[in-house]
């Protein structure tokens, strides 16, 4: 990827973790990019819709990373879910409280005749949840599916909490009563997948 | 409330449900809502966060109202919130999945200049938490604001998953494994507050 069109999908995707499609007009993607107008028709020339699709899936790749590291480590679920929670917190609250989830921020914001970004906001979610679902060691094969579903919602909820109080308590709080009730109704004894 | 006013912020929250601040300018308020544009200014002088507050408040007392009778009922905890999340996912099955709280969309698209805005939205989460809090008879007072956060948290996320898919069954499986977990840490026998 030339260095143009990275500078153009970073910035695209700071804007839409500020504030969603109604901050990630074309015009502000060429502000804050430093980059012709033409390179970004040039890169993309589906336009916005594209750039923006581009730019959930790299975030989409950064995230899942994370997610995979936090899920993949040998601790118990409410580890994991802790650390997920107190990590997030921790961004959050470097970002000055300014900056949310691109796909959350996107979804919110999706009219009509954008199907294709819905489809890509989908793909994106489901790809996180199977990552974490992978790493729920202590869940039934046939419950992690809900229960990653259940930790992203959480996730996705405390951010926007987090964000409208401009403090990092509502997701620290949130991770620590969902990581304990977890630790009640799935013991960390790992039992056999059924 | 004139019926010309009422016309204008009951179209911007619908804007604002469907498509958060993006959708929400003014000129696409006025097309909405068929009423003159300088009728807009006159009853908004503020302009566009101006209207945005005052349909973000509409929106407090509809889902105020709904919350204080799910969780003013005297029955479990884990009834409350089955309720809560089942009759969400209803209403947002009846919206074709083009709706989401206009709070939550407001929220991931504020601009650092929009800082009456996000205080509007944190108030209004916060007394939606109150509200909540006050009906969680089974949980000590002390824990209650944290429980009513997670509930609110949780609801936020589950329905960005739900229209990011385009199916109620995010919001109605949160909302199953969240109560069935609040049960199994809070028993419903009553406990004295304390």
């Amino acid at each position: 990827m030339s260095t143009a069109k990275d500078k153009i999908v970073i910035a695209a995707l700071d804007l839409l973790r500020r504030s969603g499609l109604a901050g990630a007009g074309i015009n502000q993607v060429i502000d804050a990019s430093g980059a012709p107008k033409g390179s970004l028709y040039h890169y993309f020339p589906g336009g916005k819709l594209e750039l923006v699709a581009r730019a959930l899936r790299q975030a989409e790749e950064v995230i899942g990373a994370s997610l995979q590291n936090i899920f993949g480590q040998p601790v118990s679920l409410a580890q994991k879910v802790e650390t997920l929670f107190t990590t997030t917190a921790r961004k959050t609250e470097a970002n000055a409280f300014t900056k949310s989830c691109p796909v959350a921020a996107v979804v919110l914001d999706i009219e009509p005749d954008m199907q294709q970004l819905r489809d890509v906001c989908e793909q994106i979610l489901q790809n996180w949840q199977r990552i974490v679902a992978a790493g729920l060691d202590e869940v039934p094969d046939r419950q992690r599916q809900g229960i990653a579903e259940l930790i992203l919602a959480t996730m996705e909820g405390a951010l926007i909490l987090s964000r409208a109080t401009a403090s990092k308590e509502p997701i620290v709080r949130a991770g620590t009563w969902l990581a304990e009730m977890l630790a009640l109704k799935f013991p960390s004894t790992p039992r056999r997948n059924v």
